[in-house]
């Protein structure tokens, strides 16, 4: 019982505002298994960087079970993006004939349980620890998957009630109480949660000896139930207040009846500092929920509702009035509601419904008291349902399931589906795939080597990396703390770029700045009939650009100048020069990647129409739509009619064997065109014109463009441009070539420490 | 005779393009002189730094004889612009009673010759070479001063006229050609320029000894007459060919006539290297035109259109037909005609006016052929007047004034007209004032350390730096490559820069975030009654800013929204925080100015009605109209006069003596506002959480705004915004308190070696 009446405080404006704030991290487990579930046997992929430090991917127990830890974020969508960034790149980096197990039952296990490998950490104390457990629990109990659920109030909102109420001086005390309340609530009351979320139905072969005592029917699950992953029954413990919880572990310690404070595996623990006696010291912090099992039907174990129905319900712990029960009183009860309820029938009603039934009209007085809107009503809703549909459970859906295949079966199908989502769109990554894709792919990569990744500005692809002590801030994926602030000015600036590149002695094309109209149109006469180019002055992405290879009319001058002003008040008329360009991708002085682009195509089977040709080809995986893929899918439309015109052809056509067919005149990959990577074939001599011109220009990160002749004759070439933000994913995911990884260049640029 | 026949040539539409084209530089000699026209004493300005490397500034025979010179331009207008800003930065530099002398003839002379000091130069040899110079020519004759005009075909306009003729077969020799010819035929017709431009109709006394030889009437030019600075008679030379003119000097030298090349004083010089021998290895890249005498009526000493005219005359001795004479017999009858000329007295009509309506008619062929347009028909026509009235003439004009007046009044009444021009808006640059203000400071600074500026985008305010190998670049003048790229980017997101210093520990203002306006206005409640602030993300000059101080009504909440996303497609509401802003202006770590930012306003005198007080308050130098100056002039329009009402005042209120009336709400300097230093008062304390947040942006130039509500107190204040490119010129030319000098802090950061 503690004194705080939260329902009254709820009334003041400022408590209520922050009341639905929280701070959310969550921890997955989960076991790897090979195409056909047994247990991996192979050690923790090596790509992923070392345990000792990987902020995001570790190992629990045995070396195949992965634990996936997200940071702290603010909100259920928030956590799950970075869930599924981390299992997207850890299903990315494991080997392709593994798979992770769904369930938190572990798979059949070896029949030798010396065959489970304990996790091979670096630490020898931590391993140390893991072979105590082993030998006290048995390897088999440790090899239990599930979620923990770290929660946290917000500080505003504790401070705005903590100043509300009346009957706490101490800001500490106070917070401890509001935690001890809700803990020893959600203890209580967490029945509920296994009844909506339990998902263990069954363990499979191995995981009980044939001595053992253990469930004769399918129940709701097993983990949460006395069969489960607990302490042996003489761990007891009480939250009555904060000395009393940190005491009682310390004494079970002296007992020797647990061997280290880590290894209390209450449903609930009380966060503080890292170790337990930091609570005495700092207070609660925050609350581990530790009995959610993995759901086997959501991608990450974990949907968002579920996240967000948890994050209601905890608030709910706090919200109920206070009866005349203490809180290890209340705690009593809940047990024993719990373990009946675990070990019910998944396909039976929930044995405490009336209780639960008053839960359910609580939480929705609650709702309405703090105006949440409709989408939270029936999000609350969907879980009441599942008091009148035990089948639409997850332990529900899995025993339906179990009666015409066999627990492996539904799980290696589940895993394979999700492993296969995985890999579909290996250019994006799960959580951010509404960021820009350079930035999706810097974003595995850090993640995947241990890199801190936060996002400081989703819409401006603005994230900050933190390796160890090491910052470092990121916009568009390239833009770096290692390039100085004025070479981007300087190759934004079309005629700045060039004197510094002709004054360096490079080949430029010798061009005209215009900043009137009448100025350009005066010159006509010097222009007329030479190949030229027109274009603003400062764009960056081909917007605004005429080309007239065999000279312009008065009048197509005009027209051209007035689209170049249309993007920027100055404009550059320059000598047109024929020849391939090609994108040299320099980094840190080094040719990383070389790219030519060419206009969107296809080649003919002697079989097949144009049209189908093109569906054909826009079913690679690679090519999507606005920009949200490497590639871009070809179009049919008016430009593309035009130019089969011109060759002769329709959309109908069927186009001969071998035969390349052109759909654009223009090389841009967001029109259909082909990114192809020719790094290998390009000529040393080249690369290092490219490089030096990078130097010239004082740039770490550049796209420079380059037009040859002929790449096989040496020096012949001219400099068209410098870019300060080129595009990396099109020389990631090229369309033929080899894919060159310029975002590890990028990290590795940033962090050497890395390599 | 040369066997170019450049009319022909011309008939080419490359040839012809390219004809007009340039490159041009001037050197400018002048001697300091006293407010009484006494030749100073004094050494030249130490803070022009050292003349062993200075590009621009330097001194010829004499310590008091100042020699300006501008880098190679392209146009007329160009190389005056420059010619402009490196005379401002000199006379700025000199003393605040020492003026430079308007004139090519020297002032009055010290009796003792002894008085006259020989330029202090680090170089020992360049220091005899002078003492011979004084021992063989006297003192007196090398303080005779001139502008030399050292001018250049362009490239593009040779090779285009090389490829069209068939004498030559070697460029080289076409070229050296190209200029023997120019050369010649300039010596030849140079009588034209004497009489055009010949501005020394007098020698004052000290110049000539008693037992010289002398004019004994006003001439057109003395210094351009035998009486001038010229060599012995026995330096004769000849511009035959390259060899000749080369051998020719070597033989002088051999035959101790000349003590060195340099001492070859022609009125035209072949130039190549640095030494006459590197003509013989390089051909004639440009010539040195040597006769003119400085145009006291100007304030730089030479026009724009005398430059355009003399580029006219030296493309028309290009174009001239040849004659039957050679080139050495041209120069012959040429020397004759200048002698005669430069002697006639001032207000006579030409001697060789036939000849020279005949020149003008060729020029007159010349421009029709090239199809010059109506401004330079007019400009030759302005000249060729001149031949109706030599009194019009510079020599003309003054022979008219020393009717009235003595040479060294005429020369200082000059000279402290020129000197006040360039102290009147002395944040200004000339040549240089249609840029940014800050840009032309930093320009002033660079030049007067020696640092070599080139303008490499005007409109954009973007500038290359030189001292000695060492290269910057710089846009808008504190853009520079010792920030980091992404450091700007930081500063440019007022979230990601809120979250870093939050994370650092700085108070900012908490606010939220919005992409889509019905997401803000469903926030309504939230912000209802409190003091905030609406404000686009990304914009930084505080445009689409609303702020109420005392809550927002949902219409004024609403319209606040529309006005920021009309800037910006996200934007930012936070608390309004009351307090004094200060703008920080911390470079390398350190703060180098604190700035109080007051609203228009001014102070009664209990004698002035408003109006009257704006009017005087308009009238300070530093106030001038859309940032030309460093402050704005105070409008009288319609949000002011509601301000007044607001205070129960009219613009015809009697202000009472030490009564303000503030003409605005917000302290812009854009509408009028005061700025005021506060470098020295504000307390240590604020001056280091400025540089640590700056730190922990990581900027090395930034200027960050703190709201203190009180600065004695210590430790309360609020980080409201960091700028990467914050305005320097308000710091450099405040309303009240010390100017502080921060472009030449950015200088000293990015040339260490300054220091």
């Amino acid at each position: 019982m503690t004194n705080i009446n939260f329902k009254q405080l709820l009334q003041n404006k400022m408590v209520h505002k922050h009341f639905s704030e929280m701070r959310l991290g969550l921890e997955k487990e989960s076991q790897r298994v090979t195409l056909d579930g047994a247990l991996a046997t192979t050690n923790h992929p090596q790509i992923l960087g070392n345990r000792r430090y990987h902020p995001y991917i570790q190992t629990d127990f045995s070396e195949s079970q992965t634990e996936l830890i997200t940071p702290v974020t603010s909100s259920s969508k928030e956590a799950l993006n970075y869930l599924a960034a981390i299992q997207e790149v850890t299903l990315r980096s494991m080997p392709t004939n593994e798979l992770l197990w769904p369930l938190s039952m572990p798979p059949v296990l070896p029949d030798d349980e010396c065959q489970i490998k304990i996790a091979q950490l670096d630490n020898f104390e931590d391993v140390l620890y893991r072979r105590y457990l082993a030998k006290t629990y048995g390897k088999r109990k440790q090899m239990v998957s599930g979620i923990h659920y770290n929660f946290e109030f917000t500080h505003d909102f504790l401070e705005n009630a903590f100043a509300m109420q009346n009957s706490y001086t101490n800001f500490e005390n106070f917070r401890d109480d509001v935690y001890l309340k809700v803990a020893s609530n959600y203890l209580r009351h967490r029945y509920l949660i296994v009844y909506l979320f339990g998902a263990a139905p069954l363990a499979e072969n191995g995981y009980f000896k044939s001595s053992d005592a253990q469930p004769t029917d399918f129940v709701r699950s097993i983990r949460s139930s006395q069969y489960g992953y607990t302490n042996h029954q003489d761990v007891t413990y009480s939250f009555k207040s904060v000395k009393r919880y940190i005491d009682g572990i310390y004494d079970l310690v002296d007992r020797g009846i647990l061997s280290e404070e880590k290894e209390f595996y209450a449903p609930v623990r009380l966060r503080g500092g890292k170790k337990v006696a930091d609570l005495a010291r700092f207070g609660v912090q925050y609350l581990e929920i530790r009995n959610i099992d993995l759901n086997p039907f959501e991608t990450y174990a974990i949907s968002e509702a579920q996240i967000e129905f948890l994050h209601l319900f905890l608030m709910l712990m706090l919200y109920l009035p206070d009866d005349l029960l203490d809180n290890d009183e209340k705690i009593a009860i809940g047990n024993q509601m719990n373990d009946a309820v675990a070990l019910e029938t998944p396909l039976s009603r929930l044995g405490y419904e009336t209780e639960a039934r008053e839960l359910f009209a609580q939480l929705k007085e609650m709702l309405q008291t703090i105006n949440a809107n409709e989408n939270t009503f029936n999000l609350v809703q969907t879980f009441k349902d599942l008091l009148n549909h035990p089948e639409n459970t997850p332990a529900g859906k899995l025993t339906k399931q179990l009666e015409s295949q066999t627990n492996t079966e539904i799980a290696v199908k589940l895993a394979k589906h999700y492993h296969q989502k995985a890999w579909k769109k290996s250019y994006q990554l799960a959580g951010f795939n509404d960021m820009a894709l350079s930035t999706q792919i810097i974003l595995f990569d850090a993640i995947q080597a241990g890199i801190e990744v936060e996002i400081l500005d989703k819409n401006e692809q603005f994230i900050k990396l933190t390796f160890g002590k090491h910052i470092e801030y990121v916009k568009n994926a390239n833009m770096t703390s290692q390039d100085s602030y004025i070479v981007p000015l300087i190759m934004a600036n079309k005629t700045v770029t060039k004197k510094i590149l002709a004054k360096h002695g490079f080949p430029v094309p010798a061009g005209r700045e215009y900043g009137a109209i009448n100025d350009a149109l005066a010159d006509f006469s010097y222009f007329e009939g030479k190949a030229i180019v027109i274009k603003p002055k400062s764009s960056n992405y081909g917007i605004g650009i005429s080309i007239f290879k065999n000279g312009a009319s008065l009048i197509a001058y005009q027209t051209a100048l007035n689209i170049a002003f249309s993007e920027d008040s100055d404009i550059i008329i320059e000598p047109f020069i024929t020849g391939t360009k090609y994108r040299f991708f320099v980094i840190n002085g080094k040719t990383k990647a070389v790219l030519l682009r060419v206009p969107a195509n296809v080649i003919g089977d002697g079989k097949r129409t144009i049209s189908e040709l093109v569906a054909l080809k826009n079913q690679n995986s690679l090519r999507g739509l606005n920009h949200r893929a490497p590639l871009e899918k070809i179009s049919l439309g008016k430009i593309e009619q035009l130019m089969l015109k011109a060759q002769g052809l329709t959309p109908d056509s069927l186009l001969s064997d071998g035969k390349v067919a052109y759909l654009r005149e223009n090389s841009n990959i967001s029109t259909g065109g082909d990114s192809i990577d020719v790094t290998d074939s390009m000529p040393d001599s080249y690369k290092q014109q490219a490089e030096n011109a990078v130097k010239a220009l004082g740039a770490m990160i550049c796209g420079i463009d380059l037009i040859i002749p002929d790449k096989n004759v040496a020096d012949n070439f001219s400099i068209i441009g410098a870019n300060f933000n080129p595009a990396m994913y099109m020389h990631i995911y090229p369309f033929s070539g080899q894919g060159r990884r310029l975002t590890m260049d990028v990290l590795r640029l940033l962090f050497p420490e890395l390599s």
